[in-house]
């Protein structure tokens, strides 16, 4: 669709296609949306946007989204220090949290080893979670990457590596459908999935 | 979903999930983008948004968006300012400039009679139309209004209230299929029904 409106309106069209998932059509829309939306309410979306940018960083700790040099997990003294969940994204910590069923700490990759995409290990923090596991106060390490292709070849690479540590690692098992995606289960799938957790690192 | 993560992000998210079409799950995947997008794409997403609500209005004569008193179309002297095509809203206009079939001038109604939703008459920019028809320059009147329900009502409307102006009145027809959205008609499609527009205000 070629520029078709005057200057600002056909650039804010542009601004929102380039966002993920927005075809042109909703660019259009949106940018129509804002054009005769109040003022106030474009206002908090920018300040809303500034706000992510300026505030939100990651966790020195565990990688998830925080206002603070550490999440709101990590901070909070009622967590077990014991054990780390490890997933891929924040919004894994999100689903997971739903539950209720998990009072441990997280460690956050960033992504999942994905070799055709470029992602090696040294692209995710792994090198932080050996850190952690390897000051001794870690009793358990639960491996929580989603249940799909790059996701199970993560936790493979993981368990072989965190073998060598002397830690019990656990693989999420029952109850999540396979080549899904985790942030997508529903609480019951996922809560059944962490009581039914089995240790992998004693096979083969 | 409930609110999930620390303040300024889970803002975020809330601000996306109140824009047209964006659902809980895409407002998370866009709030995630913008805090891993770099600063400077952000910025000038915010920069768009802004510009459009200080710098774009209305053309005050024609109801398109414009940047300045009048819109791009109403200022340009090739323009054949006897004829006057009627559309819904401004994204139509554009739909049809991209067949550059017509060469005349428009009108934006800013929606359509729709008394279920509430919109009468007088929530449009109708009495603007019969200013415009009756300074005796226009020559005849296109009505463009979508051909669903609303459109055809507002186009009947329209038309018996143009009756008394004596002019020519006509309704894009042939070719755009019943119950669909002109601004998804494709160029040529639109560009038959503005050759085979018919006269309507003569019948009955």
């Amino acid at each position: 669709m070629p520029a078709a409106y005057e200057g600002a309106l056909q650039d804010l069209v542009d601004q929102f296609g380039e966002l993920p998932g927005i075809g042109p059509k909703s660019a259009q829309r949106l940018a129509f949306h804002i054009l005769s939306a109040d003022a106030e309410s474009v206002e908090r979306l920018v300040e809303a946007l500034r706000a992510v940018k300026s505030r939100v960083h990651f966790c020195v700790t565990c990688g998830n989204v925080a206002e603070e040099e550490q999440c709101a997990i990590c901070r909070d003294p009622r967590r077990d220090r014991r054990v780390i969940c490890v997933v891929e994204e924040p919004k894994d910590v999100v689903a997971i949290e739903r539950t209720r069923e998990y009072r441990g700490l997280y460690h956050v990759l960033g992504g999942a080893i994905d070799p055709i995409n470029g992602v090696g290990p040294d692209d995710l923090r792994i090198r932080e979670l050996f850190a952690r596991v390897g000051d001794g106060s870690v009793e358990e390490v639960i491996l929580a990457t989603d249940p799909d292709v790059v996701g199970e070849a993560t936790a493979a690479y993981l368990t072989r590596m965190l073998r060598t540590m002397d830690v019990p690692v656990s693989r999420l098992a029952s109850g999540l459908p396979v080549g899904s995606d985790l942030e997508y289960a529903d609480e019951v799938t996922l809560g059944r999935a962490f009581e039914g957790r089995r240790r992998i690192d004693e096979e083969s």
